[in-house]
């Protein structure tokens, strides 16, 4: 069954009762000569939710874990959450006891100002005199959930961090603009921002999912290694979050993990679901049909965004979809997959428009996969490279025309089994290089 | 004990006992349009024993096997070879059935030309008039190895080839000059030869150990994976094949795995050490204190021949060792050093001077070694970059100081045990990415 969707504008706000705001506040501390000089652009953001959300976090699996993860991973675990307090600039990672204490202290900061300016009941904003139901008036640090993005290895300037908390809160609002300034806090090598939401129907009430993220510009499988994934998505739709973790699971495994190698995680790598119930519909459970039809809509958000991250990729030419499929199992078309998306020399040539299946040919060899050489068809979009592991027939200029396409796809048939699995990757570019000697 | 030995002239001929040639027989087919125009230069090498030698060797494991690996993997298990024929300008991978007929064909025919030429009982060229001892007078096909770099998936041009080999037998000599032939004919994107001999005594009398070896420029650590590795050692000591095998696999180890990334192997990868006893010295066997003193020596020899292949790297601007210490077993000390001598991000940053431990301990994170964050520190060179996990209080610009050298070491201590692993490694340049967009 497909679900009807239609893109809406405004990304994490486009769901009922979601507001956001995003503030400069110098994190970087530019002119301090502590933090790269890539322009005073907003680093510090607050998405919030009215009523208490249900929340569904996927965190790093790096054994060297950034503190926020640390903090949002535990807070995420109470199943309910308020709100995402999160920064570029400064990763808060390899920052010991001190970078606990500090992604703590942002979390309560956000619960406390957030409490003072709003009204916890209905997400109104107060009026100055209002009368706050004490019952109401505070909002637990550990409803709220922190993410933290660049360099690793620096000690949060937590006066900036706290003022700019403070200040985002002021500015929270309901608005595509507000959503579009969060977006772009977030931002670290990112040269675009990435959002999108979507509205469809369940039993005739209009339901949103929106969502943003970033991913740094140097884009490989291994991109989530090194420059962390932060994604953000909201709904209107009641989910309870023992049945939302697996749909974002599933939803991530399909996304952002297809430009991931596996195990390769940054410090910092997160995806967070809130889910506030506030457009108005019956709760969603996983026996029913609609619960298909909010992954539906889940997936194709995270497979957009993670798209987004892909096409932002810093000097890269070439979008490439890595297709093994006839594997005897999942992980073996795995793990081809993710050997050929990986290969310095493949993404080389690539980037050098020339086909050199060989390459293509050692790295599956090598892969943990099992293969049998002489089984292996590879193709170049619709035309066949390899045949039976050997030189096909097709002229060279055919397969080199393929190859100067910005977007192309490589099939790799092993042929012995049904399992398959596609990874999105790009070239390797002397630009990608150049841009990531330093920070 | 430390064996004295010096380094002498003639790599592979300074052995008593073995003679190399090489020419120009065109296997890339300049010209044609098939091959790159990468000049005429010497593409086909004899190397060969004048008596039966003791053999051993090691082959690439990847599933995606040449067809000369099989062939030569098989002769191999014969113990004795009387030499070895090599090719470069096509690896004979992934050529089928076909493959394994030219590769067979090879040193069938090296074989024949190396008895027509060669007196098989004692190395002497043969008198025109000679009469030939008829149980002497042929070499068996199975007496050679045989060993093929370059582009994959192209059929071998064994016309040619055919003609280089015959034309090679003719040129068979013992002297410096036909070892530097041979070792310029297996070069394929290297930039320079790779050769080395050295001699020692044992009990008075002069014992060499000579090599020559390839290693395209694109080095990294899976330099192995795709710039197929080729090595070949020589050696007049007496060492029985099933002796030789265990100090070669010993000395590989320790030199040309330390440049390679465990299972990242070519399709062609190949060491092949032969030990032919004409210095005329007792049997070295593996208890005796004379094994020792050989393996120093053939270490010496691989190590040596190991870093030459870093050295010249294309492009490349930094020689690195890794070293991970303090790891809890073996295994773990070598995933953290190859984790880290991988990260495509922690290699550009060391091209941009770069201190960034960040990257570095992100890589020791999300490899498969058991580590713990706050027990990490990091070193460059002498100094302490990250001490507990956390930064260190040594300034950026003496961190920054280290990296300006051309060689440096990073220190990794993991403080969860006293297993070790080095391995060499380089940067990651644009220029590394220009040179292998294409062939």
């Amino acid at each position: 069954m497909k679900t009807a969707w239609r893109k809406v504008p405004g990304s994490v706000c486009a769901p009922c009762g979601f507001k956001a705001a995003a503030v400069f506040c110098d994190i970087k501390r530019l002119g301090t000569g502590k933090g790269s000089e890539k322009g005073k652009k907003r680093d510090l953001a607050l998405i919030v939710s009215d009523v208490p959300a249900a929340v569904a976090g996927m965190f790093t699996a790096n054994q060297v874990c950034a503190a926020p993860v640390k903090v949002s991973a535990k807070n995420a675990a109470r199943k309910f959450a308020r709100g995402i307090v999160v920064n570029s600039g400064n990763a808060n990672a390899c920052t010991g006891e001190q970078g606990r204490k500090d992604a703590e202290e942002m979390t309560r900061v956000a619960a406390s100002v957030v409490a003072a300016v709003y009204d916890p009941r209905n997400g109104k904003r107060k009026a100055a005199s209002a009368v706050i139901d004490r019952r109401y008036r505070k909002i637990a640090a550990n409803e709220f959930l922190v993410c933290s993005t660049g360099r690793i290895g620096v000690p949060m300037p937590m006066a900036n961090v706290k003022r700019g908390i403070a200040d985002a809160a002021k500015h929270l609002t309901r608005s595509p603009g507000a959503a579009r300034a969060a977006a772009e806090a977030i931002m670290t090598s990112d040269t675009r921002r990435k959002e999108i939401a979507v509205e469809f129907k369940m039993g005739g009430v209009p339901v949103r999912i929106g969502g943003i993220c970033k991913g740094a510009g140097m884009i490989q499988p291994q991109m989530a290694a090194h420059a962390t994934m932060l994604g953000f998505i909201t709904t209107d739709a009641a989910v309870e979050s023992n049945q939302l973790k697996p749909a974002l699971e599933s939803a991530v495994a399909q996304s952002f993990n297809r430009i991931t190698v596996d195990g390769d995680m940054s410090t910092n790598d997160t995806a967070i679901c809130l889910a506030n119930g506030q457009a108005g519909i019956e709760p969603i459970e996983q026996d029913k049909e609609e619960y298909g039809r909010f992954s539906d809509g889940l997936n194709f958000v995270t497979r957009q965004l993670a798209r987004m991250i892909v096409e932002d990729g810093e000097g890269v030419t070439k979008f490439v979809e890595v297709h093994v499929k006839g594997a005897s199992t999942y992980q073996y078309a795995r793990k081809a997959a993710q050997a050929v998306a990986n290969s310095t020399l493949v993404k080389c040539a690539w980037f050098g428009e020339d086909p050199n299946w060989g390459r293509v040919m050692d790295a599956v060899g090598y892969s943990s996969a099992k293969v049998r050489e002489e089984m292996i068809d590879i193709f170049f979009n619709g035309a066949i490279a390899v045949q039976h592991g050997m030189a096909s027939s097709t002229p060279q200029e055919t397969l080199t025309e393929v190859l100067r396409n910005k977007k192309f796809t490589v099939t790799i048939d092993l042929h012995l089994g049904s399992a398959e699995y596609k990874v999105f990757t790009t070239d390797l570019t002397p630009e990608y290089v150049k841009f990531n000697m330093g920070e």
